[in-house]
């Protein structure tokens, strides 16, 4: 049951079987349809959310009621509002799914209770946001000065093998762009 | 000699004397006059650093020449080429000192030798990722839709009394916008 998910976390920390134990015990498995909210901007965030299954979108929406996509997470990705969970403030961000989504979730006492207790998560959750942090990095220095097109080849390189499961015009939502605009991209590089 | 980082650890973890002797082993010290680079486009990059004193900004410069300023960092803020220094590449930032500081150093294989003799640093830096990433992603949702009088306040949040140290282009820069525009909207602020 919780295979994908201890296997993405044995690729960084080794668990013995008492920690696997200790760490499965604290999780919570949800299914979601495709268009289901995994969270709603006003909800309180008390939980973050590894993907096991399925592909979801972070977004915020404006004061004129546009949608602004800021993440989009597949397998082995974690998602959450990371402000809001972090910071125990509510929801700025509302997340749903592209696709039939399975997640794990782990509530913010019980991983910081985890951390005091296995303290390798420390480490696995480290290494992780380094990643993330370089990512998204990549991804404001992306839209400071590179076109259109290279914004889209560095979403490709971020997002390997999603750019057939989200709708062309999330993608152009993601990337700031119309989404005609980003057609005719697509056919360019296709033809290359 | 090292008060500023050990105080900045501190807040965050608890270090007895032999790992403080441990740690302290492993830093270089830099004095950097005004002006001078810390890490420029094609440097190999092995160090990341601790500002102790001053103010320095990270910008990449593109075809055009023009600068793109991604960061600022002034005391008790960390600074490098993060995805070069993590992914031991060449830098694509540039790094220099908007006033005279001294920084901390500390080398990649040395952290990561830090990270296994004392765990600890692992929760140090979790954290301190933590907030990074939170701050990162704050940006982008900032950019994708306030206005500029928004994204100026969001940038006086985002680093504190740091409006006075910083010239007016160099905040236009990082917020994308005109000098004259900020300008504005500096003067209608303070007018309140």
């Amino acid at each position: 049951m919780f295979e994908e998910i201890l296997k993405h976390i044995e690729e960084v920390i080794q668990l013995d079987p008492t920690e696997i134990e200790r760490f499965t015990s604290v999780l919570v498995r949800k299914k979601l349809r495709k268009r289901q909210f995994l969270i709603q901007e006003g909800d309180t965030v008390s939980y973050e959310y590894f993907v096991a299954k399925g592909c979801l979108k972070a977004y915020e929406i404006d004061d004129n009621g546009d949608e602004h996509i800021i993440q989009f997470a597949k397998e082995n990705w974690w998602i959450s509002d990371f402000k809001a969970f972090f910071e125990e403030g509510k929801a700025t961000l509302n997340i749903d799914c592209i696709e039939e989504s399975i997640v794990y979730g782990i509530e913010k006492q019980d991983l910081e209770n985890l951390f005091l207790d296995i303290p390798k998560f420390d480490r696995f959750f480290r290494i992780k946001l380094t990643s993330a942090f370089v990512a998204l990095q990549n991804r404001i220095l992306s839209s400071l000065d590179k076109s259109t097109s290279e914004r889209y080849l560095d979403f490709l390189t971020a997002y390997p093998n999603l750019e057939q499961r989200i709708p062309n015009y999330m993608i152009a939502n993601y990337l700031g762009v119309k989404p005609e605009s980003l057609s005719r991209i697509r056919k360019t590089i296709v033809k290359g």
